[in-house]
């Protein structure tokens, strides 16, 4: 199997859980002492009929190559990645939101978005697949398993996926510290959606910001005007995902 | 001098500019790329007099034990510490906000906490000096020079800390998970506040929710429980940006 290594005990215990993912190994080192995760571990992967490595150390830190593995890391098949058509159709007779990461490079922050898109229930995540980064260990950990709860689209064109989105009733929104609308002022509980974050530096691509239907700022309150990517979105997600709370419980 | 090591242009750039950090030199690596980012450097360091060194990539490699350092680095004073009874004169006839982070263990997120604090406003950090992490080069590259906009004070003890700060009419708001009110029902426009946010795995010691005075969780809207510290700590904070906002343009 070509596969993925995924390391620590959140992440492991995530991915058995969400069912998703199939699995290949478990690796354990020699020497991890057991706690209630361990054994919930064990418990699990009894359960689901997969297979335990026991290794030394030194070996389970060569297969995780960056990064904490708590003693404990699997290989499972890699992320399944979902056509957009197929997005389209499985959310249509609701409303739905999806997040395009318009070139974001660092896994951290990749797998914290990740994270907060599940937890704002965001039905999809895009990224292009020549910029930025895709889904990688790091960004597994980091997501802490959140990425077997949401659908992955890959995408060689921004600008024919947004098109396409256009064209069945999403609504664009950018995330451009330069507009002038901010983002609370923003119904997000009746449309369907998709929220364009930029890059680190470079913020959204221009051939993407022309194609927006709303472009919203976060206001500062001072003159350091520097959030980092996956707080921004935190931020706007979560004002979308407040919206939709207070307009539930009413 | 007994230096910290910061890095990246844009964290040399803002150490310069904030103009509170003494700095010993600065380190550039042969056959760096010159770009407007580069030539800033250089204005500004020629401005305050600051010295220049050119090394072998190898040799800043060596310097900078990890992270990416693009090609530049400066070695600077330490950052100083703020007394708490020096942070709560300094701020008390205004609205005060301060943040406590009562053992984030990664460096990414305590950085990144900082770069929101300023954004939002907030005045201050605490940090615990025997648990979870204290400035440290990461923290400062990841906060993005927002360390030199904000006052940081170390403690041998957050109980002490908050009842301090209690006594000197500060709300003590903890962000706990298993909270029945919601972080968007408090009104934090017109109180001083400090805002408690716990470790990544722990949450909040049962000694510190006990002196709390709100506890606030932030509702998700799927089973997902489960985000970043950091992009809670986001969240929380520009609720209160955003309420302070609403309530200056009104």
């Amino acid at each position: 199997m070509n596969g993925t290594v995924i390391y620590g005990r959140n992440a492991v215990i995530e991915a058995l859980e969400s069912g998703v993912r199939e699995f290949n190994k478990i690796i354990i080192s020699n020497g991890t002492r057991s706690d209630a995760k361990i054994e919930k571990i064990k418990e699990l992967a009894k359960e689901k009929g997969v297979i335990f490595q026991f290794v030394t150390k030194e070996k389970l830190n060569a297969i995780v190559s960056e990064g904490k593995h708590q003693g404990v890391a699997a290989l499972i098949a890699p992320i399944k990645y979902l056509e957009l058509d197929d997005f389209i159709s499985k959310n249509k007779n609701k409303n739905s939101s999806i997040v395009i990461l318009d070139g974001v490079e660092d896994s951290h922050n990749v797998g914290a978005i990740i994270r907060s898109c599940v937890c704002a229930g965001i039905d999809g995540i895009i990224l292009p697949s020549r910029r930025g980064v895709l889904i990688n260990s790091t960004v597994e950990k980091t997501s802490a398993g959140a990425i077997n709860h949401i659908d992955i689209i890959k995408t060689n064109s921004l600008v024919n996926t947004i098109q396409r989105l256009k064209e069945n009733d999403y609504w664009v929104i950018a995330a451009d510290h330069h507009a002038e609308q901010n983002y609370f002022d923003i119904d997000y509980t009746d449309m369907n959606f998709v929220l364009v974050m930029g890059a680190e530096h470079a913020g959204i691509s221009k051939s993407l910001l022309k194609l927006s239907d709303f472009k919203v700022k976060i206001p500062m309150l001072t003159n350091f005007n520097s959030l980092n990517v996956s707080n921004a979105a935190a931020i706007i997600l979560f004002e979308s995902a407040a919206q939709k709370y207070k307009k539930c419980v009413k």
